[in-house]
C-alpha cells in the first residue's frame, strides 16, 4: 500500500472525535497539529495496512444481504439513474413542474430493475429543502416498501460548495476560494455546515471534495480543485472529507454525510486543457503529483466512495483501466468503499474514446475494470446488458458481488435501514447566522490582493465610485457553475436576498454616491464567453465626476466542457474597459471574479489595485467591500501560479530546465508568471526575519525541526501564511525547483514577531523515482520560507514507502 | 527489432543505387514506389533483423585500431571540441580574427588528448570553402601527422538548409517548407546538394536531419521539423538522409556526407513548449509517433549517427537513460552507429537538468547509459573524467570499446583514411545555377497559399503595391536560424545578392510602382521578437495611391532556446499594422514568413489573400513573387494544423474526446484551427471524383488497393497532393480521428482527371497497444481522402511487429 499521508493518517487515530452534533466539533488540524504524534507514525502505518475500516458487524449484516439477492437484484445495486427517469415528463432527459414522481417509472426502476441509487436535481435547478425532503420520503418509501427488496437508495448530489441545489442554502466560495485561505478550520467548517444542510433535504451523500490538481488554467474546472499544490490539496482535500464526515467518519450520524472524493485520477492534467480529455502521465509522476491528494486526502481521510476520472491516460480510458481502478486504487492503496462512474461515462467508453465496440461491451469492460456503480443515468440497458455479461460469463460474479458488497457497506454504515431519510424540522440551523458568517469568513480569508501601487486601498469611506464590468452587479460570475444549477446560469433567480458588489458598495458609501454602469456585459442567455459591449463613451461620462473606478471583470459561471477555453487572456471587450478606465486617469481597482486566473498581463500595468475574488459566492460582494474598505484585511495567498502569457503554463514546481535565463533569450520566456504560487498582499507587512533547522544534516528516520521567525513591521493586525518550502540539489530524477512541504496560517499583531516551528519528516522529502518508489536521497536540500534559505543535508538513501 | 518502415527498407534493399556522382541520381522514391515490392517485405524484413550494415572488412580495420589504442586514445575518440577551443583568441569561446589555428591548443587536443572530432564554426559564423579547405587540410594533417595516432578526425557542421555555414552555398527552405513541398523528390535533391556542397569544403558529416515531429507550434524549432505527421516525417526524412549518403549510404563517396537523424527522441513534444525541457510522453506513445521518424527514416535510411534529445522524458533526462539510448536505439532499433550528445548535453545533466552530483558523474551517467561521443565541447575535463572513472571501475572498458568501435567503424566507411578531406577544386558545380534551380522550385512548391477571396490573387502586373511589414526588405526572416550563423542573425551580411521580398517586387514591378516602408521593424541587435515602430500615418498616406499593400509580417530568425516564446499570437504590432492597412479599403496580402505558426485569428477575417512562406531561403522572394502574379502556380500544403487560438494546440491526429461539440459550448471549443493539416489553396481547382477499395474486407496480411480519382476542374494546369487517411472505430487503445497513410503529388492538366492508386499493406494500420506492441486490430475502418470515404473490415487481430 503506498502511505503518502501520514500524518492525516495518524491524527484519524489519536483525535478523540466527538460523536454529538457535528456542530460541536472542533477542526483540530491547522496542518501543524502532528507534532506531538510524529514518532509514532511508522506503528500507525503499519497498522492502516492490514487493519479495515468496516466493522465486523456491517460485513456481517452486508454478507446478509448478498446472500438472499438475485443477479437481478445486484445489478440493480450497481445502477445509478438521474431523477428525471423518474418524474412525469416527456422523456427521461426532463420532467414537467411541478416536479411528480412517476408511478410507471418509480416501478420500472423499482420493482422491475431494482435500481438502487438516483442521482440529482429535476429539470437542472436547485429545490427548497421541503421537496428533497418529501422526495427523498418517497423514493425511500418505494423503495424499502414497494420493491420487495428492503434496500434503500443512496442518493447523491453534487453539493460542491455548500448545499449547492438546495434553496435558500448556506454556499461557500468554491474550492479554489477555500484553498486560497489556506486556513483548514474553515474548510473542515465548510464540510461540516454542507452536511448539516445537506442532510436537512434527507440526503446523505455527495460528489465532493475534487481532489484533482488545478494544475492546469485552460480546464474548465480549475475551479473546482484546490489549486496546483498536492500538499494543500491533501491537506484541504482530509478537511472537507472529515467535516463531511465527521472525525470518526461516522456517516450515521445525522449531521454527517458521505464524501465522494473526485475524479480519480489525473483528470486535470490534460494535453488539451479540455474538459474529458486525454491526459498523457507517466507512472512516476501520477503518484508523485496526482496520487497524494486522493490517499492523503481522501482514502486515508475515510472516504468509502470515489468517483472517476472521464478522460483518459496514456491511451487508455480511465473507465476501462483494471490497473488503476483495481489495482492502484482498490488493492494498492487499499480503498474500501465502491467507485462510481462519472455521468454516462460507461456509453461514452463506446461512443466518445471508442475502446468498446457497443455499449454491452462499454460495460464489460468497465465492469471488469473495477466500476462498482454506473451513473447510467438515463436508461436500464446497463442493468439488462450487465444481467447478460454475467450470465454468459463475461462478467464473473465475485466481480458482481464485490461491487455490491462495497456498495451495501456504504448504505449499512450511512445508517440508511435504520433512517432511511431526514427532515428539515430536525436542522433549525438550516440557513441560520452562524452558517452565514462562516461563509463570510472563508470568503474574506479567500480573496486575495494582488496589487496595491501609491495605497490605493483601503478606498475612504467618503468617496464616489463607478462601478463597471460584466461581474459588477450579477450573483452569477461570484458563484459559478454547480450553483443552484450545473451551469450556474439560474443563480440570479435563486440569490435575491444577497448582495452584489454594486449592492454592497452601495450599501457602504450611500446609493447617491455609487454609479453602476457595466459598460460589458455577460450574455447570461449565450455561452459563458457572450458579451455585449455599452457605450464607452457613456462610461467615461460617468466617471468624470467620480472618486475611483472599480472594474468587476472576469468570467461568467460554467460548467465542465461547456467551460472549455481557447484564449486563456481575459475577453477583448474586458481589456479594453480597463484601458478606457486608466485612460480616464481615474484610480481604478480591478476585481477579478474567474474560475481561473485569465490573463491580465497587457491591462494589468495600466491599473494601481488588483484583487482576485476567485467564485466568492453568495457573501463575495460584502466581503470585497469589506476588504477594499479596510474594515478587514487580506490574508488570502494564491493556491496557484497566475500565468502571465497564454503560452507558459506551467506549476512552480516546474523543473530547471523549464526556468533558465538564456542570454538573447526574450523578456519573459524564463518562469516569471503574473504572480507566483502563494503570492498574496496585505494590508499588514510582514518581514521573515530568521529560518534555521536544529541540524545541519539529517538520517532518513530523523525530523527536522525548523524554525522561522516572522515579523508585522506595520501599523495594523494581520493574518500571514507561513510556507515552508524544500528544494533538493540532485536527484535520480531531474529535481523541481522547489515543492510545499508545510504551512501555518497565524495572526500576527502590529509590530509582534511571532514563531513558527514546523517538524518536517526527513520522510516527507521523498519522491517517486523511476522504479515507482518513493526514495529518499542522500545529498543537499534547502529549506525555504520566503526569501529565506536553510540548507541541509541527508545522509542516507532510503526507500521509505 | 521494432520494424516500422518497411517500404523504406525494401526499397534501399531492392533499388539498385547509382555509385557515380551524386548528382546523377534519381529520387526514385515518391511516396508510392513499394508496388513491386509489397509482396516480399516480410522477408526483407526478416533479413534486416539479422544483417548488419558493417562490411566484414571495416570491422577488422576497426577492431585492428582499437587493439592497439591506449585508454586515453580511446577517449579522445570519444571526445568532440568546437572549433573556437583550436583558434587563437582571448579563451575557448571566441577566436581572434581572421581566424588562426592555435598550435598550443592543436598540441594539447590532438597530442595531449586525441581528441577525434571537431565540429563549428569560429566565432559563430559562415566562412568560405577556401578557409573550410585550408581548416580541414591543417586539421587533419595535425591529427594524422603529429598526434601519433594516425587517425583522422571526424568533423561536423550544423548544414540545415543546404551548407548554411559556407558562404556562397545554395540554400534551401528549411525543413519546415520542404514539408510543405510534400514533394520526396525535392527534399532528396536538397540532400544530394547539400552533401556535394559540404563536401567541396572538406567536410562529411552534417548534423541533420532533424526527426522531431512538428507536433507543437511554440517549440522554437518547429521549423526545424519536417511538421506534425509521423509518416511525412518519415517518408521526408528518409529521402533527405539518401540525399545526404546516397541512396547506398556509401558515405565515402566524395559526392556524399554522413546524416546524423537528431534529437533522439521524444524532443519536441514538451509540457511547457520550451527548448530543451522535460517531455511526458508515455512508451506507447513514444513508439507510436515519436519512433518511425527515426526508425524508417533515419536508422533503416541507413544512418550512422544519432544526435540525442537534450530534454527529459518521464522525469529522466534522454543523456542519462540507459534504457532509450542503448535499450531503445541500440538493441532494439538495431543502430549500429554512433550517439552523439548534444551542446554541453553531459554538463548539463549536472547543471541543468540535476541528476548528477557533479561534471564526473555526470559523464559516468551518459556513457553507462550509452552516449559514445560528447559534444562537449569547451574543455578537455570530459576526457579526464572518463580515463579516472574507467581506472576507476565505475565505466566497463567494453563499453569504451563499443564507443570507439561504432566511432571508427563510421570514420572508416567515410573514407577518411584515404582521403581525410576534400577540395573546391574538385566541386565545380558549387554554387552552380543548376542548384539555384532547384532551391527555387523547392521553395515554390513550399510556399502554401491560405486565403484568396474575390481571387485578389494573382496580381496584376500592371499595379503599383505599397510593401510593408518587417519581413519585406530582409533576408534573415526568411532564411531563420542556422544560416551563416546559430541564430540567423548575421544573413544579410551574406546574402547581398538575393532578393528580398521587396527587391522582387520592385524587379517586377518596376522601382517607380513599389514603395517600400516597413512601419513595423524588427530589431536586428535585440531579441528576436524586439520590434521598431513607425509612423502609420505616414503608411496610410504611403497606400493612398497604391493597388494594393503587401505584408510581409511574422517572426525574425531564431534558434533553440532563445526563440522560446510565451504568446502565439503575431506580435501586438504587426497585428496592428493589419488593421491600418485594411482599414484603407485596399486589397491586401498578408505574407507569413515565420518558423512556427503564429496565430492570426483576430486579423484573418481582414484580409483577402493570405500566403504561408515558412522559411523559404534566399530564393523565397523570387519564388512568392511568381507565385503572387501567377507566373507559377501554388502548390504548397501545410505540414501541420495551423492553430486558430493560442490555447487549442493539437494535432490533427488528436483524439475524438478532444473534438465534442457540446451543446451550449463557446464557439471554437471544438476543433476548428485556422487551417486544417494538408491545407493549400492554387489557382487551380480539384475535385476528388471517386474512391474505393479492391474489397470491403480484408485479413492481416492483405494489402488494400485504393484508387482515387481527382479531376482538375479549372482552366489552369497545376500540382494537387493526394492525402490518404485511415480511420479506425475503436480500437484498445482510443484511437485517433484519423491518420495519414499514403501521399502522392501529381500534376494535372486543366480539365484532366487522374487517378492515383495506393496500396496500403494491412499492417500498415497498426498501432501500438498498451503492451507496446504494433497491433492490427479487427473492426471497421474508412479511408478518407478529401471529403471521401471508403469503408472496409479487417477480419483479425494480430501483433505484427
Amino acid at each position: 500500500m503506498q502511505f503518502l499521508n501520514k500524518t492525516m493518517l495518524v491524527l484519524a487515530l489519536f483525535l478523540i472525535a466527538s460523536c454529538g452534533s457535528a456542530m460541536n466539533q472542533t477542526a483540530a488540524d491547522d496542518g501543524n497539529g502532528e507534532d506531538a504524534a510524529a514518532g509514532t507514525e511508522q506503528a500507525a502505518h503499519d497498522q492502516a495496512e492490514t487493519e479495515s475500516v468496516i466493522s465486523a458487524e456491517t460485513r456481517e449484516k452486508v454478507d446478509g444481504l448478498i446472500a438472499e439477492m438475485t443477479l437481478e437484484e445486484k445489478v440493480g445495486q450497481m445502477t445509478q439513474i438521474t431523477l428525471d427517469v423518474l418524474g412525469k415528463g416527456e422523456d427521461v432527459y426532463s420532467s414537467y413542474e411541478p416536479f411528480e414522481l412517476d408511478p410507471e417509472m418509480m416501478e420500472k426502476a423499482f420493482r422491475t430493475y431494482q435500481v438502487g441509487s438516483v442521482l440529482n436535481t429535476a429539470n437542472n435547478r436547485a429545490r427548497t429543502p421541503e421537496f428533497w425532503n418529501e422526495l427523498l420520503s418517497e423514493i425511500q418509501g418505494y423503495a424499502i416498501e414497494e420493491s420487495g427488496q428492503d434496500i434503500p437508495v443512496i442518493y447523491g448530489l453534487d453539493m460542491i460548495h455548500g448545499a449547492s441545489y438546495v434553496d435558500g442554502a448556506t454556499l461557500f466560495p468554491q474550492q479554489i476560494g477555500m484553498a486560497a485561505t489556506w486556513n483548514p478550520e474553515l474548510v473542515r467548517r465548510a464540510g461540516e455546515i454542507t452536511a448539516y444542510e445537506t442532510r436537512a433535504t434527507g440526503v446523505a451523500w455527495t460528489f465532493s471534495p475534487v481532489l484533482d490538481l488545478g494544475v492546469d488554467p485552460r480546464w474548465p474546472r480549475h475551479w473546482e480543485t484546490f489549486g496546483e499544490d498536492p500538499y494543500l490539496s491533501e491537506v484541504l482535500g482530509y478537511e472537507l472529507v472529515k467535516g463531511y464526515e465527521g472525525e470518526d467518519n461516522d456517516i450515521g450520524n445525522p449531521y454527517q454525510i458521505a464524501s465522494c472524493p473526485k475524479h480519480f485520477l489525473g483528470y486535470s492534467h490534460t494535453l488539451s486543457g479540455r474538459d474529458r480529455s486525454p491526459a498523457w502521465i507517466p507512472e512516476s509522476q501520477l503518484r508523485e503529483y496526482h496520487v497524494p491528494p486522493f490517499e492523503g486526502g481522501g482514502i486515508d481521510a475515510g472516504a468509502l466512495t470515489v468517483m472517476l476520472n472521464s478522460g483518459e491516460i496514456n491511451g487508455i480510458p480511465f473507465h476501462s483501466s483494471k490497473e488503476l481502478i483495481t489495482g492502484l486504487l482498490k488493492e494498492e492503496m487499499g480503498f474500501e468503499g465502491f467507485v462510481l462512474t462519472d455521468w454516462q461515462d460507461i456509453i461514452y467508453l463506446y461512443t466518445r474514446h471508442r475502446v468498446a465496440a457497443d455499449y454491452k461491451d462499454a460495460v464489460r469492460m468497465a465492469i471488469n475494470a473495477g466500476v462498482d456503480m454506473s451513473m447510467v443515468p438515463y436508461d436500464f440497458d446497463f442493468s439488462r446488458y450487465l444481467v447478460e455479461l454475467v450470465n454468459e460469463g463475461e462478467v464473473p460474479m465475485d466481480r458482481i458481488d464485490d461491487a455490491v458488497r462495497r456498495i451495501l457497506t456504504v448504505k449499512v454504515k450511512m445508517g440508511l435501514f435504520e433512517t432511511p431519510y431526514t427532515v428539515l424540522d430536525d436542522y433549525p440551523e438550516f440557513a441560520s447566522e452562524a452558517f452565514a458568517d462562516a461563509s463570510r469568513q472563508t470568503a474574506l480569508e479567500s480573496i486575495t490582493l494582488l496589487k496595491n501601487e501609491d495605497n490605493v486601498l483601503p478606498l475612504d469611506p467618503d468617496i464616489s465610485a463607478l462601478i463597471a464590468g460584466p461581474a459588477a452587479n450579477t450573483m452569477r460570475p461570484l458563484n459559478g457553475g454547480w450553483s443552484y444549477s450545473w451551469q450556474g446560469d439560474l443563480v440570479d433567480e435563486f440569490t435575491e436576498d444577497y448582495l452584489t458588489i454594486y449592492d454592497a458598495f452601495s450599501e457602504k458609501l450611500g446609493e447617491g454616491n455609487v454609479t453602476l454602469y457595466e459598460t460589458v456585459r455577460f450574455d447570461h442567455d449565450g455561452a459563458f464567453d457572450d458579451e455585449f459591449v455599452d457605450d464607452f463613451d457613456a462610461f467615461r461620462q460617468k466617471a468624470e465626476d467620480k472618486d475611483v473606478i472599480v472594474l468587476a471583470v472576469g468570467e461568467n459561471s460554467y460548467c465542465e466542457g461547456e467551460g472549455d477555453l481557447d484564449d486563456l487572456y481575459l475577453s477583448d471587450y474586458q481589456q479594453k474597459l480597463v484601458r478606457v478606465a486608466a485612460e480616464t486617469g481615474k484610480p481604478v481597482v480591478m476585481v477579478l471574479a474567474q474560475g481561473r486566473p485569465r490573463i491580465i498581463s497587457k491591462v494589468e500595468p495600466l491599473v494601481p489595485a488588483i484583487v482576485n475574488a476567485y467564485l466568492p459566492s453568495n457573501y463575495g460582494g460584502e466581503a470585497l467591500v469589506s476588504l477594499l474598505f479596510g474594515e478587514s484585511n487580506f490574508s488570502g495567498r494564491l493556491p496557484y501560479t497566475y500565468p502571465r502569457y497564454p503560452n507558459k503554463l506551467i506549476p512552480y514546481y516546474h523543473k530547471h530546465t523549464e526556468n533558465l535565463e538564456l542570454e538573447g533569450t526574450p523578456t519573459g520566456t524564463q518562469f516569471y508568471p503574473q504572480y507566483e504560487f502563494g503570492f498574496g498582499l496585505s494590508y499588514s507587512e510582514f518581514e521573515y526575519v530568521s529560518l534555521s533547522t536544529d541540524a545541519s544534516s539529517y538520517g532518513v528516520d530523523d525530523i527536522i525541526e525548523v524554525t522561522v521567525e516572522v515579523q508585522n513591521v506595520s501599523d495594523r493586525d494581520g493574518k500571514e501564511t507561513v510556507m515552508l518550502f524544500s528544494s533538493q540539489d540532485y536527484a535520480s530524477i531531474t529535481p523541481p525547483v522547489k515543492r510545499l512541504r508545510d504551512f501555518e496560517k497565524i495572526e500576527i499583531a502590529a509590530g509582534a514577531t511571532e514563531e513558527v516551528t514546523f517538524r518536517v519528516p526527513v520522510s516527507k522529502l521523498a519522491f517517486v523515482n523511476d522504479n515507482n518508489e518513493w526514495i529518499v536521497e542522500e545529498g543537499g536540500f534547502v529549506l525555504r520560507v520566503d526569501g529565506l534559505e536553510a540548507p541541509f543535508t541527508v545522509t542516507e538513501t532510503q526507500v521509505v514507502f
